[in-house]
């Protein structure tokens, strides 16, 4: 895949994860500033973790000023429009789940090269695609919706073991594009069918 | 400036951070340690953020013991005596500008000499400046203020986009005082009128 | 000590602190993956924190996969056997008081070995000890308990500070023994006994 079109779809991943923190922000009735924070934070948290514990500072959203600009942007048009987004909450988790089966896959392919074991490679690609959300979660007072029955982190783990081991065996790119779209198609399935991950045993669903 | 000036100025913020962290502890009923720690995280973490983001390890605040005795002492004296700092958090949050503007200032400086660009440098500036009070806010189970209406940060960015600026075009050092003087006197103004950032349309004031 | 003993303790180490993570996580009622994050958060956070604090990336626990293994399997055989973990916390509490102990005095001589000086490196040693728990707090919503006059980051200072010390001055491996052996003792006794820290003056102990 051209360098390019990877950059593009990148700085969409952000946008759209960024969209979803600045709606929170909305909804907690934070000023313009906190909704920019929150979206940043969600939109770039994720990378950046990875950055730090594979040792590549600064953080490549730090290095290039439109992984600043494009969550910037976008939290202030949510800012503006918020009625608008807000009522398009569903079409953002289904653009979500792109972002999150793009982000799975290149941490875990940059987590590879830089040198970690699959395993490992395979827990920061996960963490890159949910990073930022946890972020989001915690800086605004709420457990992290991946903790709470909602299947997300499993299909990201899921599409960063296999990025992992095509990488380790230098496998061809295409089968990079399978792993997205395991990631994908699972956790668009999970959303469109209500499929949550398994409750302690003896807990009563909600 | 004098390197020693600069370090006399910096403990000095590092203080009145901690002061107002080791106050939120005390009013949330922690024990000396909570408190400790939650003065330690108020004084030291923009600045700790931002180095490890740079690749700067270990960070300043590893290096020289008097970045950890400063906020502990602080801390010890802030829970012995915290009826007095209590009634004096009016003129507290005053000094706590000044901390403000000079870790905006240091920090974007900081993040340009490690070669980042100035819109980098300006949001590490800007976290340099509140990024401790946002772990202070988050760890002890707050949203944190500066999301809140409250006009913090937009005047650190102010700061801090000045200090980027002038250290990318090889300024004269009189404008670091410039820059430190616009959020300082924004933040004050800001704090003495009640003004604060904007609230998403719609949001009625609390 | 050697090596391999010094591993099988540090795994040891680390499934206790799991244990505790997942424990918490099951008692809010966390999806398994929640629960698993919550474990390998709260028993890899303080390593993996002291780390990127010294500039030792990637981290211990991404460099080799037992790191993360033991955690996760950990949190999958709580979240099955809940009921009888549930049962077994105060046993739980005094093997974590085992973990806290190896941890600041590993922590403290890894700092130390990176060239911190001594009281750097004791609040690293200590961060090792109790970061994992206050990540699993903040993170599952609840102020840290060791913020709460429970007496457990003094006794991990203690020992840490002591394990600093004999490493700057190139003591006798034993003393690292008496360095653990003072955190544990302190702290078991402080659990026996319901002792803690002192609150703020004018506090009324809930």
């Amino acid at each position: 895949m051209s360098s390019t079109l990877l950059l593009i779809l990148e700085l969409f991943g952000i946008a759209v994860f960024a969209s979803t923190g600045a709606l929170v922000g909305v909804r907690k009735e934070l000023d313009v500033f906190g909704v920019a924070v929150l979206a940043l934070m969600t939109g770039l948290g994720g990378g950046v973790l990875r950055d730090l514990l594979i040792g590549s500072v600064p953080p490549n959203a730090l290095e290039d000023w439109r992984y600043l600009v494009v969550p910037f942007v976008t939290a202030l048009v949510v800012f503006m429009f918020h009625p608008v987004f807000g009522r398009l909450e569903r079409e953002i988790m289904l653009l979500d789940a792109l972002g999150l089966s793009l982000f799975c896959v290149t941490g875990a392919v940059t987590a590879g090269a830089a040198g970690l074991n699959v395993l490992s490679a395979s827990a920061l690609g996960m963490l890159t695609g949910v990073g930022g959300g946890m972020m989001r979660d915690v800086a605004s007072g709420r457990v992290p919706v991946i903790f709470r029955g909602d299947l997300y982190a499993t299909p990201a783990f899921a599409g960063a073991l296999i990025a992992s081991v095509v990488h380790a065996m230098d496998g061809s790119p295409w089968w990079y594009a399978v792993a997205g779209a395991t990631c994908l198609v699972w956790r668009v399935l999970a959303l469109l069918r209500g499929w949550s991950a398994p409750l302690p045993p003896g807990t009563l669903r909600g």
